[in-house]
């Protein structure tokens, strides 16, 4: 009973009851166009960062329902037999334009706009929405830590402390957000991220003493290696390590106690043992708070793990999908607490003459006017039900990096505050302003 | 490039160093015992909920590396070649013991024991600790809403907000927990978890007026539909429902606004339109504390989606896979800020003779001196490889059910608080008290 991949039925079953009703009254054919789009950012955060939009694209190619799906659905009584003929030749032959993966969203930003008929993409929002609420969710808090980390190399080791597969997603999310390695293997054999890791306190252990425990570690790989120096005493075990290694091992790791205190007396101690390149690495329940208030420590490499799989308190980005024309005709829904606009978006970012993003600008049924340092947002990702092609990991890795230098330096800031920039949404027979 | 669900890559690149360097120094046989337990709950939880142990007993017994995982790891230099062909021979041979699924647990509850060969046993830390830490997480916060809900039935409604396969796992542990629902198509089919849906605000959106989207919903799936009336006003929403349905209409949902104040209405309303057994499901943003806060409101049923499968606050149990035990020898990190005792340990629940329970007694390197009341806690998965039979979802969720009768009341406030009973952890040669 190991779970299955295909994805057709990660899907609610409400949306299955619409088809059917759909079917049956003629409407499932009417041409829709559904919107992706948060209405407030997690408290606090200054921007969002789409993520798994590639991700989703893969998994849109494989969303079909087969034979025991079908059985299933017709079994459970989730839909009657016209609907279960239908879903047996389901395949997406619509639209789909979206925010590049890397960009950056606020309120409002429409980053996945869903087009073709009603039926089929009504199919698609649960799997689209659990896509990018979790990708995006992990790839914010990853790139705030990113920022705290000033250059230094992030590694993302939290597999252990979320969902197995959703633990994967999450090493892809970081490595986006400008993380340097992964600890998870999946990770590295699906998207090629670079992985990393040497030893837990168990290897340490598992031996009769550190010094054997290192010994073996550094036959096996070399001095290249990283050794976990505080399963005893700190002090003790970088005397072991480079007692072992010799002064040119490449790192030891230090995964408890107060980091800051530790790298510091690690730092003066390896040098006082002519270990000067010998990197110290840190991990323990790193937010991206902890990291920055290390920034002035002596430290090479900071290990991230439950704080960044967990989205740093914000572990799903709120996105929702709604539909927002029919046939032509723009829809809302109207006792939302907030006014939204219906209808079709496009998007444009502005920036000043120096490059600095000053606003978001979204209309409804039209396109904002253009003007000089406008930057369109929106992509096509896939055409009549077939996927474009799109960048890779690597270019969205460096999207994301270019976005985060345009915007404000305010939006880097850690502490809570509003978003960086404001996104003006109107109708195109409304004034923008 | 849709994922795999082969288990054995879902496993930190660390894992497979330790035992790459273990083969090497003949370390890698050493018997050993690795033990799972928090050392904490979230602030303020006052128990946590086993759950995830049958899906990973099923995922181990995919976990195999293929050709192509071996390849991956021997090319991108994680493994060696000795260790390589170790790996393609890999299979657990070892034991599994550990708490029942549903079974409560507190800090210092060794809630599962791997023991084994060193190098049979580190491989499995990531995948273990993937499944239970996401899966136990849920439980508990769905079980907090379950009390909350005093009796009136759950849906399970967030595979939105969670990755598409965390959500999967997600809806069992909501299930196992009691709700009643799943809205996840995916979990029904997997864990034959009764699921549950009808239509988004989109369908409503889709038609030309209200009155006809109902209409539309009603002639597909008769009158024990669930119509959703907060699209446009709510007071005519019910209206409509009731005039196309008919007074038998089973239920009308409420997604959004002051759930109390529209649930008292909303019920005042169906009553002089003689639908009095016209259910009132309401839904957005509920977690344990609005759930509790509608108790003496006129609600038949609640739907859950963001809180639950984010853990309501707490995403991740934090739980650990420590090595307390090799070749016999009691093992244990010596830096650790609170001393933990090493180990192969042995568990029992200690109740009054009310059946409430008073504390859990926890000895390692021997057993609990057995008194009246005592319940063992500890039960066999795998032995030599092999997985044993196990309950039912359904059994699993009853246990917890009795489990959570059987703890002093103050275990059930949803209030912050300690943990409910004490864990007591010694060694055997030590005095319990």
């Amino acid at each position: 009973m190991v779970p299955s991949s295909r994805p057709a039925l990660l899907t609610d079953h409400y949306e299955l009851t619409m088809v059917s009703a759909a079917l049956r009254d003629g409407t499932a054919d009417r041409h829709c166009v559904f919107e992706v789009f948060t209405r407030r950012l997690p408290t606090g955060r200054r921007y969002g960062v789409v993520a798994g939009t590639a991700r989703l694209v893969d998994l849109l190619a494989e969303f079909r329902f087969d034979e025991a799906d079908v059985a299933f659905l017709r079994d459970t009584g989730v839909v009657d037999e016209p609907t279960a003929e239908w879903l047996s030749r389901y395949r997406f032959s619509g639209d789909i334009d979206g925010y590049a993966e890397g960009e950056l969203y606020f309120p409002g930003s429409p980053i996945l706009t869903v087009s073709g008929t009603f039926a089929e993409c009504v199919l698609l929002e649960t799997l689209t929405l659990s896509v990018l609420n979790h990708d995006s969710a992990i790839a914010a808090a990853a790139a705030r830590m990113v920022t705290a980390a000033r250059g230094r190399t992030l590694i993302e080791m939290g597999a252990r402390r979320a969902n197995e597969e959703a633990a994967v997603a999450a090493a892809r999310a970081s490595y986006l957000a400008g993380f340097g390695y992964t600890s998870n293997l999946a990770a590295g054999q699906r998207y090629r991220i670079p992985t990393a890791g040497t030893a837990a306190h168990a290897f340490t252990l598992l031996h009769d003493d550190e010094p054997t425990a290192f010994a073996s570690q550094v036959a096996a790989q070399g001095k290249s290696t990283t050794l976990l120096v505080d399963t005893y005493d700190i002090a003790q075990g970088i005397r072991n390590a480079i007692a072992v290694a010799g002064p040119d091992l490449r790192a030891v790791r230090i995964d408890s106690g107060d980091l800051a205190v530790l790298a510091q007396h690690s730092r003066e101690l390896l040098d006082s043992l002519g270990a000067l390149d010998t990197k110290i690495i840190v991990s323990g329940d790193l937010d991206e708070y902890a990291i920055a208030a290390l920034a002035a420590e002596p430290v090479d490499m900071y290990g991230a793990g439950t704080a960044v799989v967990t989205g740093s308190g914000a572990p799903t980005a709120g996105l929702v999908y709604k539909l927002v024309e029919v046939d032509g005709r723009s829809v809302v829904k109207r006792s939302e607490h907030k006014a939204t606009v219906g209808g079709r978006k496009t998007a444009a970012r502005r920036h000043k003459p120096s490059g600095t993003a000053t606003e978001e600008v979204v209309v409804s049924q039209g396109a904002p006017e253009p003007q000089p340092g406008d930057r369109a947002l929106q992509q096509r990702y896939v055409t009549n039900g077939e996927p474009e092609p799109l960048p890779s990991l690597t270019e969205s890795r460096e999207h994301l990096r270019q976005c985060l230098i345009s915007i404000p330096w305010e939006g880097l800031k850690l502490s809570a505050g509003d978003p960086t920039i404001p996104v003006t949404v109107v109708h195109a027979d409304q004034p923008e302003g």
